[in-house]
Parts: C-alpha cells; structure tokens; sequence
C-alpha cells in the first residue's frame, strides 16, 4: 500500500505521521521553516504565500494551545481562517465525518487541520478525499488519538538540531507516559528517522507500551539510569486523569520517582537540552528550578513549532 | 405597507424573506453568484468588494455550518467579519436585542447576518434601524423561527436553474417536515416566483401545515404519488426533536414511509435532480445509495450557497 | 517604585489604569482617537498602523461587548486578531497564566489585551514581561477585577470633552454601585486628572467604598443632592447578583431611590449629558425615557470608545 501522505512523484502532500517520512522530506521541512522563523521577527509577521487560500481548523478534540499555533502559522502566511467549533456543529446533530468534510471541500476548503480523539481520523479523511478525485485538498494531523503528533515531532527535531546541530552522537531520553504520547510516538519515529545514537524511554512499567525495543529503543524504569550521559531530555507531561487513578499512585510519588528537578538533571551530559510539549504541570513531571533554568528550551520549541508550522502549510499547499 | 426589504427606488437594500421579491430580483442575484463561482476557483480566492466593511455574524440560534458558509463569503469578499457568540454576550445580561443592535450600529457595523430562534427578528432589526434613520446597515436574514431561510431558498433556485435551465415546465416535489420548515416556505415562495408548473408538498399530515393549497401547493401524503413524474426533489432535513415525539411513530417508521431510496426515486423522471439543504440524516429521511448517487446534487448546493450569499452581501452593499 | 505602564522615557508602553498618568498623557489619546474617529466612517475603515502585528484577546473573564470592541479597533488597525478563549484552554488544564503569557510571546504576540477577575492580573504580567526582556509585547487592561478599566474611563473623558468642551468647571455624578465598579474608579481618577471642579458619588451606603473623600469625592447618597446643579450624569450598571442580594432590597426599591427617570434628571442642569458604560439596566437604574431621551450620549460613547481603543493600541504599538 502506498504511503498516503505522498503524491505519485513522492512529494509531501499531507502530513498524517512521521512514519513513512524519509530524512530527505523532514530535512527539506526543517529548512523551510529556518527560512520563516525571520518571518516572525520582522516588523510586518506576513507572507503572501497563503493568500486568498481556506485553511479550516478542525478541532474535534479541543486543544487552544494547539489551534493557537495553527492559527497564528495560517494568518502569518496570509490564509483566510475559520475555526470551526466542531463540538457543538452539525457533527453534534448527527452528521458523519465525512459529509462534514465533503461539504467543507464543497465550500473550497484548501486545507484542514484535523485533531481528533481517534487514532486514524486523519487517515480517513485522506483516504475519502482520495476517493473522491480532492486529493488537492490537503491534511495536516494535528493530533489523532494516541497515535501521531506529527507537527510536534518535527519542531521537536528543528529544537534539537538547532540546539546541537548533528543528530548523528546524540542520546535522547523520553520521560513519562510514552503509553498515551502521540507526541512520544512521533519524536521517537523522527529520532530514528534523523539518525540518533540512542533513543531511550524512561517511566514506570504501567506507563510504556511493550512494543518499545522493536523501535529501537532502550527502556529505563530508573529515572538516573534514563538521564546518565544524555544531550536531550524530552519531559512529557502527566495526564491530570491519570494521576489519581489505577496506574500511578500519586502526582507527588510520581514527582518523586520520575521528576525532572536540579539533580536528577545533574546526570545528564552538562550541557544537555531540556524539552517538554506543554503545557507543563509544574512539580508534577517537572521541577520549576528545571523549567525555568538555562538548560530548559521549552519556549524556544514554541517559536520554531510556529516555524515548522508555517513551513508545513507552505510546502503541502505547493510554495 | 411598503416592503422593508426594498429603498425607495425598489431596489434591494436587506434580504429579509423570498416574499414580496420579483422574479427580476431574484435573477439578478443568481446571475450575480454565476460571477462570483468564479472566485471560488480561483488560486486567490478574494476580492476587495467589501474591504474595509465591518460584517457581524449574530447567531442568536447556534449553526456552525450556515455561519461558516456567511464567514467565508464574506472574507471571500474581504469584509472584516465578527462572529457574536451571542448566546453568552449581552443579551445574556438581561441587554434587550435592541439595545445590542444599536450598541453594533454605534461601532460603525456595515451588515448583520441574523439567525434567531424567533420568526421576524430580523424584521425587527431592519424597522429599528429604519426608525433610527440607520437603514445604510443592512441585514441578512439567515434563518428566523419557522419563517424564512431566503439565502437557502435563493441557492436552491441557483442549483435548479443550473441542471434544468428553464423553470417553466418543471414539476418540484418537497418532501418531509414542511410544518416546522423555513427552507420549505422560503423555497414554495421562490419557485412560484420563479414560475414552474407544479410543487408539491409530501409529508404525513401531521408535518404539514394547512395552507399549503392557498400557496399554489399540490399536497401529498403518498411519496409514491408526489414523487411520481417530477423534475426535483427537495427532501428536508428531519429535526432530531421530532423523531420520538408525538408526531410520528418512529425515525425507522418515518424512513420506511418517507425515506428516499433508489426504488422511490425510480418514480420521478430519470433525469430529476435530488437537493437537500444539509445536514443530513442518512437512513431516516434518505437512504445514503441516493444521497451519494449519480442525481444527487446536495454538495454543488453547497458550493452555490458560497457565491449566493457572496451576491447578497454584494449587492445589499451596493457593489 | 517606578510607574509599570510608562518606559524610561515617561512614554506609555502598556495601559493598565488611569492612576500615574499625566493630563498630557490622557489628552494625547484623546487627541489620537480624535483622528481615528475618520477612519471608521470612512468607506474603508482600515489603516496599516499594526499591519502583521499579532494581537491576543485574552479573556479570562468573559465579555464579549468589550471583546468585540478591542477587535474591532485591532482589526481597522490591520492587525492579526487572535480570541483566546481562555476558560477553555491550558490555564483549565493547570497551567499558570504566566506560563500561558510566556508561550505567546514566544509565538510572537505583540500586545494582549487582557480582562481578568483579579485586580492585578494584567500588572502581574506586565512586571513578568520587564523581567524576562520582553517589555517591547504590549499590556492593555481591559478590566481587572474591581480594580480599573482604563479604556472605558478614557472613553469617558473622550465623551465629556466632546460636548462639554472644558472640563474646568464641571460637575459629575456617578450614580450606583461604586463600590464594585472599576468603571468608577477609573472615571474618578481620570476626572481629577482632566481638572473638573466636582465629582460626587452618589449610592447608598451600602455600595459606596470608604475611601472616596480621600480622593476628592463628595459622597452623596441622596440622589436629588446628587444630581443637582451636575453637568454630566454617568450611570453605573446594577449587577444581576447584587440585586436581591443582601446588599440591595430588590431591584424595584433600588429604581424608586437611585434610578434616572425624566423628573430626577430635571434637577441637573438643563444641558447636563447623561452616560452610561452598557449593558444598560432598563427600568433598574434608567429609565428608558432617559436612556433614549435626547440628554443620552450612551451610543456615542460606543463609537468613540472604538477610537479611543484604536488610539492606545496605536500608541503603544509605538506609531
């Protein structure tokens, strides 16, 4: 079966997943987005690249903090965008998915940015526009279920190769609930894909999936095993409705165990990268000291995440 | 009385209702949405008939879909468009309607774009703003009670002057909910404006309303019969309020003696056209063979109601 | 302790409360939204002062009637509006609102326009962004607990030297619930400021603060007295919740003691103007004779409050 995110000449025609993402097209996505991160620090934030061009925010999953980002990438590119409050339309009055999207593609919708609790809802939509002659629609995940997070894989991968710039040495630990990361899923695809030294995921046993070392990854249920000699650590964050439930005891055991603070971090390599997805629960997975301390590069991944956003949109929509 | 929807030279100055509008006028309208389907397919979408125009989407009744169609017409034409999330604003203070609406017009509002759950509301606006000498703001009914849905009738007319050319010998069967229907009255009274042979309405008597015979309407309670012999079919949607209620059995009931299917539709002509004004209830009032079929024209609908409602917004600005 | 809303050249970077701000100041917004209130009765009311600056509306507290008029004003500015609908966002999911604050400046916010239910909030942002670095993203207080309401008070000065000229000689009443009213606050200091020869506070007891004498008010809590002799009547809106509540018998008694009627108004000076800040109380603290009487300038006080906004967000976004 061929990969739906391609076109016949195997160009990016909608981001579903890293998986199936040669290191060509992450690196060519990378690049673009170096080129709009000036963008954003100009005195006029726009580009006409977007310009008269639909861009529907589809969020079936609310999530601000994410349509945010799209949002600003879009208007920064010139784009017309509407959101679309999902929760409370016609979905709600008993409409398929899919009659939502044809008739959106109706209306000359030029993109959608779908999240949606289902793993493989983006997938469906590709699939039904194949179907249906509109593959110059296009389709960014912007997270399905536990299964992709592809546009925060990618910033992840700008953040660290801005930071330490070859791929090629590095140890990167992921601390935390891998089991329900999309985000977990797409940096270790990506991690691999941009050729790492070693990926290592670290938590307790009810909180990773089994299939790990059949990705290649190293697992650690001690926390200073995780972080000893490591450049990157990738703090996830603690689900509030799995904190009190049946697979943790507590936030504040958690905390003890598996919190990122000054001198866990002390194990990792001195000068070793701090990232987290946000939002952050403070003293849950993190300690603020680390946070907010000079190895933390949680906000810078929010610049480039607009970047590699911007950068997205651009390549699918042609420029 | 005069017309509130016509200025003193009878032109078109708020789109309140089907009624009381020639057949000249609503021609115009669709020759000048047949001008702006163009837009829409263009690589720019946009043109700069409204740049600078403040339009204010007032949703007093939820409706994800109309409201995106009226956002993106007129960003389509560059206004600046606010949607009034109205149901927590305001008028949730105890604010009167009236207050609301003048409190808009005192911030330089060029056009409201009204659904309220109350027939005539916006006819209260437009003699409001007549009363206040503001009759420059102009207002777009989009949806009032049980009253009218013009934009929706318009659209219809565009979609059947496009498959059928001529009104003049065309038979128009409406079937479903007439009784609760502002897209059924305001598509009787266009399609006797525009002047085809016959309409029928088609309903168990409990959804249809009493005067459809002094409307110049054929009433049948047989789909066989009101099907039989016509050029096109405009199914409604069945609200889901209706379904177990007092006025009828049963949504399996109602499909089974309402419900459009292959077999039904074999009774009108073999080249009549089947509308429906979204969204759907596949399996209860049509079967998904013919909302997916080669007759349905439900999405070039959609695509239609963009450039209608594009003219509109035009016209009433006086572009 | 230097004033948090002006740089190290006395300038205005944020506006965050009348208090602190020289005549000279307040007179040079007034004369901005003086050329602004051309612009919106242009035919295209836009000008490219914020061309590509980002501008987030961040409503902790929910209004959409000063929501809309900050996007209103953003917009004919040219901006990049984005509406963060905070209750629903990450702050719901435990993040801090400086953690909020700093991820969008890291998406390159320029300005927030922040309403909040505590007093402080927006200083508190305000001091976080001077000790990050990153004093050049713009503050303004769109209502902060019972604190201020800077722009509303501005919009009053706006109002007040539009028909009266001079504010030398005249005499206010604020006539309400003071006590809860940061629209109150804010007028009273910017009328010291501005140099009128009287301002009285005019309410019961029970919701007038103490401290009013200390800032030069007279204290009224006769209405008659009150009213006397004034040159301009601004009404304070009754909030829902105090009004059967304990501090207020009902709503009924509140209207008979402390509601503008056309009598109660004789009593000032027969071209005495009479405001209001909206949502209007019809029949609780105005009569509607006097809300529509020809003494009413509560309408164009909207309008220019459009200009006054324009003229801050362009003044701190330094043109």
């Amino acid at each position: 079966m061929p990969n739906p995110q391609l076109n016949a000449h195997g160009e990016l025609a909608h981001l579903l997943s890293i998986d199936g993402l040669s290191r060509d097209i992450l690196t060519r996505i990378l690049d673009t987005a170096s080129s709009f991160l000036e963008v954003s620090d100009r005195d006029v934030k726009k580009v006409p690249l977007l310009r008269g061009k639909s861009v529907f925010n589809l969020f079936f999953e609310n999530s601000t903090r994410t349509r945010t980002t799209f949002e600003i990438a879009a208007k920064r590119l010139s784009a017309d965008v509407i959101n679309l409050d999902v929760a409370r339309s016609s979905t709600a009055k008993g409409e398929t998915l899919l009659d939502t999207i044809d008739n959106l593609v109706a209306m000359h919708a030029d993109m959608f940015v779908v999240r949606h609790a289902a793993s493989g809802a983006p997938y469906l939509i590709v699939d039904h526009l194949r179907r249906t002659g509109r593959s110059d629609v296009r389709v960014v995940n912007a997270g399905d279920g536990r299964h992709a997070h592809p546009t925060q894989g990618l910033l992840d991968m700008y953040t660290i190769r801005h930071y330490k710039k070859d791929f090629a040495h590095l140890t990167v630990a992921i601390v935390g609930d891998i089991l329900h990361s999309r985000v977990a899923r797409s940096d270790i695809l990506a991690l691999n894909t941009m050729g790492v030294a070693e990926v290592r995921a670290v938590g307790p046993q009810t909180l990773l999936p089994t299939a790990l070392e059949k990705m290649g990854v190293r697992v650690c249920h001690d926390l200073h095993d995780g972080l000893r000699g490591c450049d990157v650590v990738i703090m996830l964050r603690l689900q509030n409705e799995r904190m009190n439930g049946t697979l943790l005891p507590s936030a504040r055991e958690y905390f003890k165990c598996y919190g990122l603070t000054p001198k866990t971090l002390a194990l990792a390599k001195p000068d070793a990268i701090v990232m987290h997805p946000g939002p952050m629960n403070r003293g849950v997975e993190i300690a603020s000291e680390v946070a907010d301390g000079p190895q933390a590069v949680i906000l810078p991944q929010v610049t480039f995440g607009i970047a590699v956003r911007m950068a997205v949109m651009s390549i699918l929509a042609g420029n």
